[in-house]
């Protein structure tokens, strides 16, 4: 079973992105990952070219984030994605953020996303070719367990 | 019932903020929801002089967000926050972004913020100031309704 995540995203730690502790502010945790959603938009067919071609482009409409781990300025990371369900026009992923070699994650991102047709500014399914390729993404990854942090509710449990 | 959400945090959509549609990226919704707990740590006597004095910060275990609508380059934006529960040591927030004088949201988030002891590096109970800040707070935001997004789960409804 060769079924894995996909390596989205790699980058180190930036100066600009650490607070008073020296340590990575929770919004850019999310900058990482929203990154990766702009690698995986490449790979399913939606990058300037694609967007350009369909006029359609992906809007995150809602997030989770676990906080895990603190990571440090300067610190190597990446980012691996999973697709968990799609439909016509959405995508349900999953980010996970790891130091490269590791198997622990940092952080973890649930995120559903939309397919939108810009010129209209609405909601549309996706274009053939991106469909292909979302199919087949969902394909390799079907084998994959759920990651601990999905369908999470935030609450107090006393 | 004069209680009302705090309003902790106000700035207008910075160029560096949006992508390459004009449009303010996922990220940085999180960011200025991030100077909006900033605020109100301030707000909690957790400011620098008061982390300096108890040895505490706050850091973000986990979080939820809704993106409702679309925000551009330049636009004034202001952030209000309601405390939903708290119990020793951990906070549950909301964070609402809204046009100033507006009453719909343009994003939300719930949050769980946890006490830390920077020394020991692990959670601990607030300290006595701050915990009556909080319980200040809870008392005032007491009868406000809940907002709409909480409690969220993310999943594809077919």
């Amino acid at each position: 079973m060769s079924a894995k995540p996909l390596t989205t995203h790699s980058t180190t730690i930036s100066p600009d992105w650490v607070d008073y502790n020296g340590h990575l502010r929770d919004a850019f945790y999310l900058l990482i990952f929203s990154h990766a959603t702009d690698a995986l938009m490449d790979a399913l067919g939606l990058d300037t070219a694609g967007r350009a071609r369909t006029g359609h482009t992906l809007f995150t409409l809602e997030c989770h984030l676990n906080y895990l781990a603190e990571v440090k300025e300067g610190e190597p990371v990446e980012v691996r994605t999973q697709l968990l369900a799609h439909d016509g026009k959405r995508l349900q992923i999953h980010h996970g953020l790891y130091r490269p070699g590791e198997d622990a994650s940092l952080a973890e991102s649930e995120q559903m996303l939309i397919n939108i047709d810009s010129a209209a500014g609405r909601s549309a399914p996706f274009d053939e070719q991106v469909a292909d390729k979302v199919a087949q993404l969902a394909a390799e990854h079907r084998g994959l367990p759920q990651p601990a942090c999905v369908g999470r509710v935030i609450g107090l449990r006393r």
